[in-house]
């Protein structure tokens, strides 16, 4: 457990040449998340944080929204035909008196009932689940394009795994003036985020009102349903964002900022947090 | 329906200037595979080639392995309210006779049972659910570095939509002449392998022994697994493996190439189908 890298035996070859050394390569393990018992979903992750990530998966399942919904969380022992424990099995029980949503075994929300299966009932299970509007509350959040384009390095500063490995993504929140408050890395992008807002859980910081969620690849339905679950107003990406992951910041009010790089970005929706010193310009096309 | 892209308003910031403009990005909807009826997994994924999509799912979990196992696939109708088709519902038809193996509606192949749940059981299930071994036949195939350097260049030369929207994870499927055999884009990786795999599957080509799987991105446990499922013995990545990925292609024969840029590449797995000049040199760390 814990193993967060893991070496191997490599060939390298670079321009002909041939070399066998050691290598460094992120650990990948499943991991299964138990609700009181059921299982509920596997996940491959990077070890660590276990508890978090189950944790916060359960925020985005619309399953636990505050600390005190939380009885605990432990490894399943005896998992293996010897007994040992590979602390890859997780449970989350929940305190008395919560009411649990009718989540099933798939990892996802989507009914299939009457409502069909589109992107527009994707979007409306988010709306039905959500615990908070994104809210700024009296005071509306107003970012800098300046602070915003100094974030990616700030993360970047910080992946201490992803130096030794290549093979990590990164998930970061920030404060509304660009201060790191906590930064995780996984091989699933979904289990950084997902991590993140489950340490918040268990610190009793959710909602996460007036951050910034920053992730190094590209912004999908799933990473944009997990910001609005977690109550967090601002989802950044370095990468492209979907089609359906602009609609659903549009729906919720989401402020979603893709192709942040250097001092270029491009704002899907909610451009009400995004502070512009001059008037904008119409393009022709 | 088979919307690859779609269009919506962007704000770009480029050092301080702000323009309006419109802004192609990659369609993400989601999509439920049905086997006989009945429902196995929702994937978000980027319409086109959803037959296939699901067919190579299939594959992938063990279900199918010849063109003469499916009846037939269709898209679901009458999912909405109105009665009109979302043509996000696909049903697989299986061939009578075909003996189909346990799978759950969860898109994994755990068991939780007395195996435990760790990379090893993960490994233990793949091999259990393989058809075919990864085999190169009577004659050993050999690539040399050259050729596999060559492939990224002409995988992106390929990719179409990826010039438009930046969203997209690509895979590629080439024969061992380094001839591009098809390519496949998807907002997830996994569905842009399945959907190489499905097609496969559907002009009677599998396994598809003797080619090189390339993907734009990592190289994870789950695409290793799609890799050794439908027989093809060689999975190139332009970035990192993870560990569990290296373990699974030591332990099945697949050839495992990672950070696969210029004349550079690492082998982590599968080493006696990269045809070296030289000797190798062991470096001394």
């Amino acid at each position: 457990m814990g193993r967060v890298t893991e070496r191997r035996r490599v060939l390298r070859i670079r321009d002909g040449a041939v070399s066998e050394r050691p290598d460094t390569l992120v650990a990948e393990e499943p991991m299964e998340i138990r609700l009181n018992g059921r299982p509920l979903a596997i996940t491959m992750r990077t070890p660590g944080d276990d508890f978090a990530l189950a944790a916060g998966f359960l925020v985005s399942e619309g399953a636990l929204g505050a600390a005190d919904e939380l009885r605990n969380i432990v490894y399943c022992a005896g998992a293996t035909e010897d007994g040992s424990n590979t602390y890859n099995v997780v449970d989350v029980s929940t305190a008395p008196g919560v009411v649990l949503p009718d989540i099933t075994l798939e990892r996802n929300v989507y009914t299939t009932s009457s409502c069909g299966l589109c992107g527009k009932a994707s979007l409306d299970a988010v709306r039905t689940k959500g615990r908070w509007p994104v809210d700024d509350g009296p005071e509306p959040l107003r970012l800098t394009p300046e602070l915003l384009a100094e974030l990616p390095e700030r993360l970047r500063a910080s992946q201490r795994v992803f130096d030794r490995t290549g093979g990590l993504h990164a998930a970061a929140l920030f404060s509304e003036d660009g201060e790191l408050l906590d930064i995780r890395e996984d091989v699933g992008r979904h289990n950084a985020v997902d991590k993140l807002v489950g340490r918040a859980l268990q610190s009793g910081r959710l909602p996460l009102a007036r951050t910034v969620l920053l992730v190094s690849g590209r912004a999908s339905f799933e990473l944009a349903q997990k910001a609005v679950m977690a109550g967090i107003p601002v989802l950044a990406a370095v990468s492209a964002p979907s089609s359906l992951a602009v609609d659903l910041a549009a729906e919720t009010g989401l402020t979603l900022v893709g192709f942040l790089r250097g001092a270029s970005m491009n704002v899907y929706a909610g451009e009400h947090r995004v502070a512009l010193r001059a008037g904008v310009r119409r393009a022709a096309r």
